[in-house]
This record gives C-alpha cells, structure tokens and sequence, in this order.
C-alpha cells in the first residue's frame, strides 16, 4: 500500500497557499517559499515564460498579476500520489485562474516551497476538441445541401489566403511549425505554414545522406500521434521526413509548400502583419494578426569567409549542403569544424573510402550516445522509463520544473560520471589529438545546447575512426586561407583537398527576423536562443529563460518558436494557447516582458 | 484494496489444467470443464481458428495436438486480476507452448471452466521487433560502405519482385491487405501488396462522397499506430483514405499501386504461386509460397441483371461506382435496396435537391447509430471504455471470448433494449411502409454481419428522410424490368428515372478466387464467410467459425483476409503467424481443417 502520508501535507500546503492567494494575501502566500526558491511559470500566471528566483521576485510578480489571475481550486493532481524522500516532498498539482485550467510541478523542503512550475493546460470554454467531445465526423440528421469533409477541406484550402486571412502565419514548416500547426489546428487558430521545400520533410530529407536524429525516439514525439513501439531508436533523416509529411496531412494543416517568405511588415495601428510569400512563382500577400518564425535553430548556414575561398577548384560547400559522400571515393576531403555534422560527415566520407581530414579549430564537447542515454536521459525518455508508467507529458513537465538557474548543478555530477564511465575513451581521444571540453563549468551538453546551441558531438562511431587515426585529425590551428587545391592553416599545414565542407555550425534565428522583417526589428527584439550565463556564446546578463523563444518579443504580434523535437512538442503548447487567448480577444497582460540586452 | 481471492482460485484451477496437460492426462484436463463448455483456439494449438464445443470435440483436440503443442506456464497473467460476480470467474491468462507465448481469456462457473480462449502471441525466437527491442535506426560504430536507411529502402523496393521474390502476395491493398501486410512487415516476412487503385486508401476514397466509417473509431484502429484522440468518431471516407496512404508509407509496406492481379495458379510440387500481375500496363509474375486474397467482403459489385436494363437512357451504375449527387439535383433517382448504401445515397441525393425513391425488397434490419452505441459496443469500444482501462487489445480479446454458438444469445437481449428504446422511431418507420427484421432469431446486426454480411442500415439520419417521405418508399415489391426512362415493379407501379443506383450489395469474395485462379480451386475451398448458422443466407450446417477466413482453407498457400477494420486489425494478427511459421519451417499442422459444405 502506497505512504498517502506525502500526499496529505502537500495537501495542507497547497489549502495555505490557496487561502492565502484567495484573500490576496502575499505576504503570507510568500512565506510558504523557502528563502532559496523558484517559481517558474509557462503562460498561466505571467502570459509570459518566466522564472522568479527568491522570495522578492515571487513577491513583485504577484502584487502585479494575483487579482488579474484569481487562483483557485489548489489539490494535488487527480490520481497523482506525491512522494517524499531525503527531505524532498515531490508532487504534481492542479488549480485553476480565472480564465484557464493549470497543471504543475512542486518541491517542498522541510515543508515549504523550494520549487514551484505552474502551467497553463487549457483556456476555459476554448478546450481541445478530443476524447470525449472528439467530433463526430459524420453528418448525422439531414440538411439540404449540406458539404462532405473533402468538399470542406477543399473549401478551407482555396479560402484561406485568399479571401480569407490566417489568424496566424507560420514561417518554416520543419518540427517547429508542424508541432505548433497541429496545436493551432485543435485550438481553433486558422493559420497558414510557410515552407520553401517541395514536401513537409525536406528539411531533414535534403541534408547529408547518414544523417539520424541523435536525440532517441521518446524524446522526440510530436503532440498528439506517438511514434509506435517498432519506430527506431534514432531516426533515419528520410524516415522522421515521411512522419512529418504524414503527420501535416492527417492533421490537416495548412501546410504551403515550395514557399519563401520575401518580406514582412507589421501596422502598429491595425494590429496586422502585411507578409508577402512567393508560392510556386506567384506573390501572394498574407493579412495575419500573428507572425512565428519557426525557421529553426539550423536553418541560417553560417558560412566562413576565409581567403581565397573563390579560387578553390574542387567542390566547397556548408555542412547543410553537403550531398553525402557517394561522389567522393578516393577523393581528398577535408571538414572544417568538430561538432555533430562534422563529425557525421567525416565518418560517411571515410566510409565511402575518401581520405578525411577533420580540422578542429576549438575545443569540443564529446559524449558517447548509450552513456548519455543511461546517464543522462533514461529516467524520463527511455523504454524503461515507459515501462516504469513515465509519460511524455510527464517527462516534459519534469524537465521544465527545473528552474535554469541551478539546472547546472544537476547536470554537473551526471557529465562527472560520464567521464568516469569512459575514461579511457577520452584518453585515447586525447592522445590523437583532440581537444576536449566539458562546458566552462562542466555541466556538459544539455546546457551548452541551452545556452549557445552549438559545441558537441554525440558519439555514435567517429571518435574510433578519430583515436585509431581513420578520420585525419588537425586540431588547434585555425583556417588561413584557401588555395586552389588545399586548405591552410595558420602553423602552415597544408591540406590537399578535392572537396572542403564547412561544418560551421548556423546562425542566430534572429537574422531571419532581420532578412524578413528588418534590422531594425530585429535589434528590437534582440537576440534569440541562451540564457545570459556569461559562458561561451552565451553573454551575460542573465536572462533565466531562453531569449524570445515561445513568449511574447518587444515587437507585438511577432514570436520565435524552434528547438528540437522535445522543444518543438513542448513549448508549442505555450506558445499555442498565448495565440488562442489573444485571438480570442482574452486579456493577456505580459509580465515581465524580456529586456533587451544583445542585439541580433 | 482489490479482492485477490478470485486470482487464487484461478491460480489454482491453471495449475490442475498445467499439470493434467504436462502430464498427458486428457482425462483429468477435461475433467476440468463443465459440461457445457467451450475452448477457443486462434492457432495456439490448433494452428486453425477453430471453436471446440463441448468435452468431446476438446478431448478430440487434445487427442490430437497435446504431445505437439506441449503447452506450459499457464497463469493469471501479469498484472491482471480476476474478477468475480455472480458465481461466474473471469481472468486474463498467459501460457506456453513449445514454439510460442500465448495470452486468452477464461471464464469459470462453480470453478469449472466454462469458456477458454487460447491465443497465439509471438513465436518463440521470432518476436516481433518493438520497444525494448526496437531497431536503432542509426548505425552505430562504422563500417566501410554501409548504406543508409534511405538506400537500402529503395533497394527493397528495386529486388522485391524482380531479382528477389516475396514469401507473400496480398491481393488487395484496402485496410485488410495494409493491416497484414504492417504484421507481416514486423515479423520479417517478404511481402508485397497488390492494389487496382492509384494510392493506397482510394478504395475508400472513390466512393459515394457522403460515406463516413459505421463504426466509431475506438472499434476501428489500425494495428501499431492508434487513431489520435481527436479523430473524428465516424471517419469520413477521405480521412480514413488518407490515414491509409499515410499508414503504408510510415510502415514501409511494399505496396504495389495500379496493379492488376490477372492470374494466379499454384505448383503443388514447387509449393508455390504463379502470379501474373500488370503494374502501370506492364506485365511482372510473382512467385511467392503464399498467396492472400484480401479483396474485401465488399470488392465484388453484385449487379442484378433486370430485363431492360439495356435500354435505360438516363445512369446506372451500381452503388460502388456512385459518384455522389452533385449531377442530379432537380433529377429524379430510383434507389434499388436499402441497406446501408441505399440509405446513405438517397440522404446525400435528397440533400443535393434530387427527387428520390427508395425500391425496399426485401426487409431490414435498422439500428439506430447512437443506440448501437450506447448499447451495442461501449463496453468495449467507447470513450467510457477507454477511460474505464480498457484497451484494443483487451476488447478484441473479450469479443474473441464469446463462442460463436452462443453469441446470438448475449446478443439477443441488446437487441430487445434497443428496440425498447427506439419504440417511437420503429412504429414511425412501419407506418411509413418500411420492412423491418432483427434478423432471423432477433440477434440483431452483429450476427446479420458475421453470418451473411448484409440486410442492415445504422441509421444516421436517412430514416427521418423515409418516415417524413422526403425520401419516398415503395418497400415489398421486386422490380419487373427497366425501361428506357422508369423502373418497373412486380406491383405494377412505374418509377420514371433519371438515374438509378443499384445498391444491391456485394458478391462473395469466394468469386475473386474463381476468377483469379480458377472455378475448380474456387469450389475445392468453397464459400468464404458465415457461420453455417441455418439462417437467411447463411445455410447450415454449422461450422463455429467464419469459413476460410484467416485460416487454412482447402488449398494449400492459400488465405482469404478481410472484414471491418476491427476484423482486419484483430485477425491479422493470427494470420501473420501462421504465415511466419510456414515462412520459418516450423510444423503447422492443421487440426480440424474445415470441411466444404458449400461451393464458392
């Protein structure tokens, strides 16, 4: 028989709490919190993404929106048991806000508030439709004239765009925008999708032929259809292609294919954006309200601009571009950059018999695909974490109650025992040359990808090819310039090359606000992506969540959504219902609106 | 805390049936039945899908396959508890036998066994690959000239066929021939899939434009992959049309689409078929060891031959080749039946504003969709159930429980409610001249559709358009002959048309085997479907199980799949099996391979 022990005093407190809030009493709301503290809100009590860090943070927030909000309904989750051990008392929460329903996450010690997640789950009277009001699909009764489900499809399709505007335009079709359609799509939100390839995919089916996902499949759902039990570990690119291609039909989005966005524009006055999308040829201009750029955190190549680079004879491309290595048996190739494409590149080449050179111009963060699954990732997204009755949703909502600020130090001991796991792997990588990094304070790779996303590579193989000397290494010279026929480096090694591949990483989602929008904008908004840590690529001051992404930008009606696919399934819930709500016309005062601290 | 004291009772009756089995002592093992009693096997013991009725026919069985079989293991399965009510037991059970995992179901009355069902689960070292054991999908490690997911892909698609033969050809790529071919898929078994239409789901797709699914969409997912729970309850047919294309791409199926089936013939020496195919107009012969027609209970248009009927000016086509009402409004239609089809084209012909006659000629049964439902199948297949824990893989079990001897008589009472229910709607549809029936022995529409497969609407509507005589009715009179612009009735009554739909139901798919392999083989399996119950149109004698369906018929290598999707989803799996094992050369022998009382 399960201890219901833990249940009751998360009970107690939750009731404290409820009165407090209930009478607007802060002070005493406040004094539940321990003094070290973190209350960490997706939209449902800030319209905003948004972590308050001690007493005096938590206290400003709710003097600002307590009375707007009217919390209520307070109770540890339906069919949910808290958990206590070594102090800590876990539990999952349920309460309610004047217009939504709210799911969280909480952490006592020694009976108070150490860390709190509240979530906003639905808004009132704008519930999906699913489950039990599904709808019925069928007409049944009769009605003259009445239209079949393809005749109103069609309908739908020829509309919108046309004369009838989107509520909201979604540049980018890859995870990203497929994720946040589908969410849209159920909430009710007309929106169009804007993607400049051929088929819903083709962002993953046109890059380099080897390609996998290196996150595993439980990590990697989209929202509402599963991978099934068969589907592989880690995707082939060609494979989570044809997904997304099926998932954007059978979820009926409206999904513009072989489309560019060319400009945008936003009329303070009207509330709306003026977007002028080229589709198959033809300019169309679209009239949203709202404006996502889900043009993902690779979608900018970040070309160099190294000497000589025009004179190069042999075929010189970005990672992004590279077509695989079929062209390249006995050829001379050399790779300049050391993190996943890289490295994934460089082993396809050697495979299809190229002699590879990798150029390694900064240290690089390495961890071995099994040790980061088991270590790192198998107590939420893993086979036994589904066999232990671990949810996706619940993994997700476990991973975000951890408030940035001392995610950290929870990764730190786990990237320690990943060094020690394989030890020797690391030796030997030493030994041939490479230069290692474990993040500036160790905390290893989720952060680095939180804070700068960039700097790693999942070891699925190459390494060996690196240690036993397969894949040439040149490590700690940077790129002089270009030759005819070679790369130099500034120690004056000369590297033949019949093909050179940037593997140089992409840039900042921001410049796509630039291209489209303007520079202006763009600085307004300020850069994308990082949490302020004042580490590597991820200047201070710091921000306690990622700059722009999924919550409200200083430009009005304009968002950034992106990630991965854990990201792109999660935060399009957020971002999903912060649309909904103001297309609804419910009030969404935002607090806390970001600063801007870095342009773009 | 749950009552476990069911669970030890039939802990204890597993293990006296486990050692009477171990030990040989048929005696003893069916000492343990009462009298009246039934056990079901699909293909755990009997490699067949066969009821024994009674001690006898169990005694026979065990007679015959114990020594093989050699089952084992037999326990309340994990994490399962009996239930006890009424002085009936029911439990969910798992056990062994030499070559495979089984899982059933078991019903006791005064701790004898009263019910057993027997199911094959997975073959023992030919587990289908899935959770745990799932394919990575990235190559790990390296290897020179390994190819990617994509390539070997198209390699598959390239040999099978040609330069590689598959072990099976399914005839039919409709739910039935995709449900299979994703087992057969799973298992390892070399498939390819022959359908007539252009895309996978068009035999959905080009049907009249009003059809939506009859059954809601907890009885109707595919295998591995569930419907999302924003699926509509009734799929339009163009959404489940889509669902289906997109089902054969993320499964990999090898579907062969515009490809004919023109001839087939089997080498009983070779142990295998010849089958002629013409792909895209070119001719290809297949040769694979097992041949399945999946053709469909509703694949063979049964147009009735009246006198006339040459020389009518105006449309008609039978109810599978309507288009749909869009050309006839202001047109007169005449409707020949009313069964399911009859009603949904005269509704969608009344909508579009065309003057409609039903020609009703026989009586039918009319079950109310809600009613059906509600009373009929929540259970096992609703919202209800699903939030109550019942699965799809539970309720096809407990559906499978049911001997067919005596499902009419669990039916029965259902029946009776609905009619109870719907009194008012009944009368009405009497006094508007409609010819009603519950079928013979009033068990109502499920047994109508496993004995003959035909004689009832699920009413959506169309039955207010008869009883209002918006949709007008001549019912008991056949029809005389066809002129060149009326439909003459035995009655005398002249129906002027414009355009008149044959809504005549569907022949046997019994008639595909005749016309692909030939009339000979065709009458050595003979009919296909129904129960031999002694009922209208499904004449004795009895045989407890649907003839030839997903089961070994009288022609080696060949197999008749279909039904609903349930059907398709549910017997697939058996199927599969029974075809791995062939595939693997693990000994099959049938047990009580059916007798043919009737020619196709």
């Amino acid at each position: 028989m399960l201890d219901k022990a833990p249940n009751q005093k998360l009970a107690g407190l939750l009731e404290k709490f409820g009165a407090a809030l209930a009478s607007g009493d802060i002070d005493a709301a406040v004094s539940l919190f321990q003094d070290d503290c973190y209350w960490r809100d997706l939209v449902a009590f800030t319209w905003n993404i948004r972590t308050m860090e001690g007493k005096e943070q938590i206290r400003d927030m709710l003097k600002s929106r307590l009375a707007d909000v009217g919390p209520s309904n307070w109770a540890v989750a339906e069919g949910e048991d808290a958990a206590e051990a070594d102090g800590l008392l876990e539990g999952w929460i349920s309460f309610e806000t004047k217009v939504a329903r709210g799911y969280g996450q909480i952490r006592l010690k020694d009976g108070k508030i150490w860390t709190l997640l509240t979530t906003m789950a639905e808004l009132k009277g704008h519930e999906e439709k699913a489950g039990f009001t599904r709808p019925l699909g069928a007409k049944h009764g009769h009605g003259k004239g009445r239209k079949s489900w393809k005749e109103e499809r069609e309908e739908e399709i020829a509309e919108l765009g046309f004369s009838r505007q989107p509520y909201c335009v979604i540049v980018g079709g890859g995870q990203g925008g497929i994720a946040l359609g589908a969410r849209l799509k159920q909430l009710g939100v007309s929106t169009i999708i804007v993607e400049k390839n051929e088929r819903p995919g083709d962002s993953w089916r046109k890059r380099y032929k080897s390609l996998c996902l290196h996150d595993p499949v439980w990590y990697d759902h989209l929202p509402y259809i599963d991978f099934p039990k068969n589907w592989p570990v880690f995707s082939p690119k060609d494979k989570i292609g044809d997904w997304l291609e099926m998932y954007t039909r059978v979820m009926e989005l409206n999904y513009w294919t072989s489309t560019t966005a060319k400009k945008a524009s936003y009329d303070e006055a009207a509330g709306e954006w003026t977007v002028v999308v080229e589709r198959d040829g033809k300019e169309i201009v679209l009239k949203p309200k709202q404006l996502v750029l889900a043009t993902g955190m690779s979608g900018r190549p970040n070309l160099p601009k190294f000497p000589g680079m025009e004179k190069f004879r042999g075929d010189q491309h970005h990672s992004s571009r590279h077509p695989g290595p079929d062209a390249y048996a006995g050829k001379k190739a050399v790779v300049i950059g050391s993190n996943n494409s890289a490295h994934d590149i460089c082993a396809a080449l050697w495979e299809a018999g190229a002699d590879v050179t990798m150029v390694q111009r900064s240290s690089t963060h390495i961890v071995r695909s099994e040790t980061l699954m088991e270590v790192g990732l198998s107590a939420l997204y893993s086979e036994q974490a589904v066999r232990n009755g671990m949810t996706t949703a619940k993994a997700d909502l476990i991973f975000a109650s951890l408030p940035y600020k001392i995610l950290h130090e929870f990764q730190i001991p786990l990237y320690r025992q990943m060094k020690d796991r394989d030890q020797k792997f690391y030796a030997d990588l030493e030994k041939a040359g490479f230069l290692l990094d474990w993040g500036d304070d160790g905390s290893g790779l989720f952060m680095k990808y939180l804070r700068r996303g960039s700097g790693y590579y999942i070891d699925v193989g190459a390494c060996d090819l690196v240690i036993d000397g397969s894949i040439k290494l040149k490590s700690g010279s940077g790129v002089k310039e270009i030759t005819e026929d070679a790369v130099l480096l500034e120690d004056g090694t000369r590297l033949p090359a019949d093909v050179i591949v940037y593997a140089t990483g992409y840039g900042s989602m921001n410049g796509w606000a630039a291209e489209l929008i303007s520079r202006e904008v763009a600085d307004k908004v300020g850069k994308c992506w990082g949490l302020g840590s004042n580490t590597t690529k991820d200047p201070g001051p710091w921000e306690g969540e990622q700059r722009n992404m999924w919550k409200p930008t200083q430009q009005e009606g304009l968002w950034f959504h992106g990630g991965n696919l854990h990201q792109s399934r999660h935060y399009s819930q957020f971002l999903a219902l912060q649309l909904k709500a103001r297309q609804e016309g419910i009030p969404t005062p935002v607090y806390g609106l970001q600063e801007v601290h870095h342009k773009g």
